[in-house]
């Protein structure tokens, strides 16, 4: 463990940096890493961000014409929202080296020399604006937009509970900046892939609510479409006014389904999601289940329907 | 037009204070409006909020035990996010005897005998924030719950282009003063009602993405559901990536639909629009359409393709 202060010394005596970024990159770990490149550079630095996976062209307004492959043998190493070697994919072996990580879960592996860890920081992209200052690197335009990308990301733009004054503040300053936060909201927030759309239109088709609309079920087919597309798609049947869980069955096979579950307050998923093998926590949990469609919508039902009694 | 001292002056000398909000309410009338009446409140007036119509459920946790109807004769009558007296309803001779009114909309009609008017405000409810230090009112729980409804709903949680560092910042102070920001976030922007899942359904089940993917049409039947459950539906599948226009019709009576375009930018929706006799702005616009619902998508199509090669 370290603090900013010390992150800072470090990062202002090396040289040769690499930032490693999480596969299945998402705005926070590109948006922190980004923002951390373009202060180091500011700083003269020699610097590159490295990402095992393609980042998704939604991401692209933030990368800009930046290349993620390795660039030069790093002699310094700092992981950006990376909880652990295993989220590194194909760097994995750079992770074993890292000289410093800069994470905000509290599950993180502690695998690096030196952690900066912020457990509060609603995203790696609020500790990395604390680390601007500590660096004495000017709000740019370019860090500004990285910035934003991270904090309102994994804020699901300032909506979840993880959103701080902090946040609000640091959002300010990077808008102030120059951070085209509209254009960035529209393709984060109201962009939609046309597999989603039609993942939707099956979602609300096979729509069934019933226990007199506290309880909604619905499936969707096997399909090749991108693990994004499916991207929080079992909370969607949930947000129904009066509806307390929703379970997404999704086809993964022959006869087998992925059981989602989503709840609200006073009704435990994983309690649920126990009767099918499964588990996870109270307000979203996951199982396996298998047989005929039409059976496992029906146990699927009863179940959920027995577990609402337990709460009542 | 008035500035904000001098309005403050005028709350600070009133008595028997009417707070007008308007009709179909929003969360930026009822946030505004609740707020000036806890600061008045707590100044020691006598006080109330009056709306002409029902607030929706998703309010109640602004207004709280808080009646609306008329309770005394006003001695002051102050309009809040109210652009012109027909906005008022039932509530429209007050709103020719008002004395202060409190806007952020162009287009106010000057209706009130002072108007303090901020076009940009992103709502009401941040001209009710700047007076609150004029008024030398603290930030007190209530008051900051019912000012992020405002600042919140306005700017479809600090999304939109209206979104401002200030914004963001008075925001910052309504969730330190203890505005449950999570939970209201839940039910503004998470929360759908039952009607409008159907007519979600219904919208994804009639979609056609056509012209290589840049364009969409949908159709909805006619529902005796709340106009509130249509709000921002014809909007739904210009979010599909790669759709540059959208078209919805709903059906408004035997062979007779209300149409609603929407467009990225790029494609001009009135023009189309006029197509139909109808008209608008640029990225939104109405017409109403006559005949046989598949004569009907035929020629909206037809219409969409050309205006799109018109713009191309």
């Amino acid at each position: 463990m370290t603090d900013i202060q010390r992150a800072a010394e470090l990062l202002s005596a090396a040289d040769g940096i690499m930032i490693i970024t999480h596969a299945r990159p998402d705005g926070d770990t590109i948006g922190a890493g980004f923002a951390l490149l373009h202060a180091l550079k500011a700083l003269g630095k020699r610097c590159f961000v490295a990402n095992g996976d393609t980042v998704p062209p939604s991401l692209l307004t933030v990368t800009g014409a930046e290349t993620l492959p390795v660039e030069f043998e790093p002699e310094f190493i700092v992981a950006v929202d990376v909880a652990e070697i295993s989220l590194m994919g194909a760097l994995a072996p750079y992770g074993e080296r890292a000289n410093l990580c800069i994470d905000h879960h509290k599950s993180n592996k502690r695998y690096a020399k030196f952690t900066l860890l912020d457990e509060n920081a609603a995203s790696a992209g609020e500790i990395v604006y604390d680390l601007l200052g500590k660096l004495g690197v000017g709000m740019t335009r370019e860090i500004a937009s990285a910035l934003y990308a991270a904090l309102s990301t994994d804020t699901g733009c300032f909506r979840y509970r993880n959103n701080t004054p902090k946040t609000m503040r640091a959002a300010a300053e990077t808008m102030e900046a120059g951070a085209d936060f509209a254009a960035m909201n529209k393709i984060f927030f109201e962009t939609v892939s046309k597999e989603r759309a039609l993942l939707l239109r099956e979602l609300y088709a096979n729509m069934e609510i019933f226990a007199g609309g506290r309880l909604a079920v619905s499936f969707v087919d096997l399909h090749d479409y991108s693990e994004d597309d499916y991207d929080g798609l079992s909370g969607e049947l949930r947000k129904i006014e009066g509806v307390c869980a929703s379970v997404l069955l999704r086809r993964t096979g022959e006869d087998e389904y992925k059981l989602s579950a989503r709840s609200n307050e006073g009704f435990d998923c994983s309690a649920l999601c126990a009767v099918f093998g499964g588990g996870g926590h109270e307000g979203a949990a996951g199982a396996n289940v298998y047989g005929e469609l039409s059976d496992c919508i029906g146990s699927v039902k009863a179940a959920m329907e027995a577990q609402l009694r337990r709460n009542a």
